[in-house]
């Protein structure tokens, strides 16, 4: 088994996350995303989407999507449960994992690549307006984020998951987008000061 | 237990096709989108995001983000499976469930909220620029799932998933954003006949 691996981008660090979370060490095959190599083969014989990060299996199987690589782990290595336990956490965790991946990375994500500079290949067309308009939509998440992470210490409830590691990604991946978390929200800035100090955010 | 659903729109839609293939039936509680009432209570104080669908547990508890509730019924009632069935089954329903929703999904919908005149006072700024940018994206993955399907039945594989769901509502959402499904892709015509002759797909 390899991960074809994309360093700094967020989904490629989503993964590896979520494996020192589980303490599953993978082989890494290097890809500079900067040299646009995920374009290229093997990412693109790979993937057709030519996207990172890629997981290849013994048998040649091939795997993509983060949060798919993530769940293929979950499944073998059950413990520590980062999608959550029975019929409802499992729920929840899913329902926390899709607010903060389409309400915050999502709106992150856009604004960075309508707007920054280095992202005018990659995105076609960049259309900054639309960067723009992210912004807002990205702190009036974390508004409501506060409010939720005022009563309970992580973002699906009492134990740390992926939508923690959703969370954490985002919010690092604010300062290239150059949106800011606004001051008041003290039960955010804790949060995300707990999950950065744990060991698995230097993966 | 009861279900708040939107009527025509793409994710109360996805529940409703989700539970009619599980053969389940909960109890509905229509509301009304056109009239903003997923905006107001007893909506809003249901969900922070003011968005449908919603379950409501006997307990009071609340789940929503379309797929962790279907997510919730598949726990409790596992057969059929539309999640996938194994580390591999389950992994490979995921990726493509996340690939039908970023690459289709998402941009049908992107290009209906920002020109269609009747989402105005839905999505503010409206971006037709953007609307427009985000055709051509839903058209060349169309390409790529045609490709796809020449060699199996189902999106995920030989049987129909979550990830068939998200490509049912998406195709139909298709007609009100004004993007058609190109000629050539014959396989995607095939699967999306063969999906929408479902009894399911009237729910």
């Amino acid at each position: 088994m390899k991960l074809f691996d994309g360093g700094r981008a967020p989904n490629p660090r989503r993964v590896r996350v979520f494996l020192a979370e589980k303490g599953i060490a993978v082989p890494l095959v290097p890809v500079d995303m900067g040299a646009l190599e995920h374009k290229q083969p093997p990412i693109s014989s790979r993937n057709p989407l030519r996207r990172l990060p890629v997981l290849e299996l013994d048998d040649g199987t091939i795997l993509t999507e983060s949060v798919a690589i993530c769940r293929y782990f979950e499944e073998l290595h059950p413990e520590p449960a980062l999608f959550g336990n029975g019929a409802l956490g499992k729920a929840q965790v899913e329902m926390w994992q899709r607010r903060m991946e389409f309400n915050l990375l999502s709106s992150v994500t856009q604004a960075f690549r309508h707007i920054h500079p280095a992202m005018k290949e990659w995105e076609i067309p960049q259309i900054p307006e639309w960067g723009e308009a992210n912004k807002p939509k990205a702190v009036e998440f974390l508004m409501l984020l506060d409010a939720e992470l005022g009563s309970r210490e992580f973002v699906a409830g009492d134990s740390y998951s992926i939508a923690d590691i959703t969370g954490l990604i985002a919010i690092d991946f604010m300062k290239p987008a150059r949106i800011k978390v606004p001051e008041e929200c003290t039960n955010v800035s804790r949060w995300h000061q707990a999950i950065s100090s744990r060991p698995s955010a230097a993966a």
